[in-house]
């Protein structure tokens, strides 16, 4: 009802989320959007060798945010791999409550916004995660990430969507470990947005490499791809850039190159809904 | 005919060899196994970015060793990523006679001969490369990978294979970026040997959540992890040795753990013949 708050619930099917970051994103929200209230499960704070707990109690917090409908949506504390993991633990008990939320995360949780995706959830987001606030500039990216959660304000989303052909985006490598699974959704038609961070030019080669060569993706509208930061040294000097690369790719596989996505790891990370936009009525 | 020489054709579907390296080969391979006339393809040499020659070049030199009646067999210089590009560009040329040729690679190797054995080549095998000689008494990897090659040496194999179950041996990332794609065989019944090397823990964690989702995978007969060297730093601690981790993925996808394997990217890496041993007369 009016003058309701909005409810998101935070988990990290990944790595750990630290005390002092959730501090400081709580009162972030609470002065920049007050009609907003942010609840972060307590499972963020655990700590399992390289996850934020074990695979049962990251999957537990995952089901209890998603199957409460108390919650408007949850979003992803961070990424840094886990969430394929979890994902087969989580995806066969989500109720229809989940499925009326939205899902926003990036990078590790491709691996579920996948499988989202593919069971037919029309609230499925990529951008910026709550962590985000730790970059440089960060406060903007995590604005973004609740104005979008929030009210879906247009202003937050990639500025290249059309209404008229559908969207995703992924980490290119959490891509390269989805091909050929049951987390793979058909993407046939639609435009597909890639982006990567921290590694060599011949991985991100070798990741083009397998996609590309994945029947589903081979039936793409076309690829956008969004920044590759960080690139790792290669040995030798690889002899491409990225977007010669991907460009290389498309044309071996017949996939149309479509030009620059405005996403990545980092502040400006826009919103990718996927699906089309506008979405149905929620 | 007695006496005759046993052909092996060299070849660089990869990165580039040295030349150095190639002259104190032909020196080893002339003294220890006088039956035996290495050819090293001049493609070796070439450079091209991260790879020794551009595709067309890598490809039209594999195709030229294996479709030549005067090889017995085709050998990797090495490996270091550039055999995916290339194998769709040399698997749909191959003739009856590149069928009867034994093929010995390992590490990015992998992509082709997984799109070798998935095509129905009988003689395709996991093993030294020639650029081994370089390691720490890489020549025992050499004269190993020789004495399987010119004479099909039962003492070269991996101890644990067994003439009642086919096998199968590949890098783990390398199989990771097979999975979904046509070059995948089926492993359905197989044990599969798994090696790797210089990688973080999480990523030898996620390829593993990756393959153990291939419904390929799932239906093999059992995993057997060879060596995991080099490992890169994991932050945090994983919390998990890749022993631990593989049979914790064999749990999940109710995969059989078969225990060590010999194999690896030292000088110690046995042979491991695709399918079943012994095989066919060829």
């Amino acid at each position: 009802m009016p003058g309701d708050k909005i409810r998101i619930g935070i988990v990290a099917p990944g790595k750990r989320l630290e005390e002092d970051v959730a501090r400081r994103l709580v009162a972030f929200a609470a002065q920049a959007f007050p009609n907003v209230e942010l609840q972060i499960h307590p499972q963020c704070f655990l700590s399992h060798g390289h996850f934020a707990g074990p695979d049962e109690a990251r999957a537990k917090a995952f089901l209890e945010v998603a199957n409460d409908p108390r919650f408007d949506a949850l979003w992803w504390a961070r990424g840094g791999y886990g969430a394929g993991r979890v994902a087969p633990l989580v995806l066969p008990h989500l109720s229809d409550v989940a499925k009326k939320k939205l899902y926003l995360g990036y990078s590790d949780a491709g691996f579920i916004l996948a499988g989202l995706y593919r069971a037919g959830f029309p609230f499925v987001a990529h951008g910026p995660v709550a962590r985000d606030i730790t970059r440089d500039g960060g406060e903007a990216a995590v604005a973004r990430a609740l104005a979008f959660l929030s009210a879906r304000d247009p202003a937050t989303l990639e500025p290249g969507l059309s209404a008229a052909v559908p969207a995703v985006a992924f980490n290119l490598c959490v891509l390269s470990h989805i091909v050929g699974t049951d987390l793979m959704p058909d993407l046939s038609g639609h435009v597909l947005m890639l982006e990567e961070v921290s590694e060599e030019l011949y991985r991100i080669d070798r990741s083009l490499c397998h996609i590309a060569a994945a029947p589903s993706v081979r039936g793409c509208a076309g690829i956008r791809l969004g920044r590759v930061s960080d690139i790792l040294p290669n040995d030798p000097d690889f002899g491409a850039t990225p977007e010669e690369i991907v460009r290389h790719w498309c044309g071996v596989s017949g996939i149309a190159w479509l030009g620059a996505a405005d996403i990545g790891h980092d502040v400006e990370n826009r919103i990718v809904p996927f699906g089309r936009w506008p979405w149905p009525k929620g």
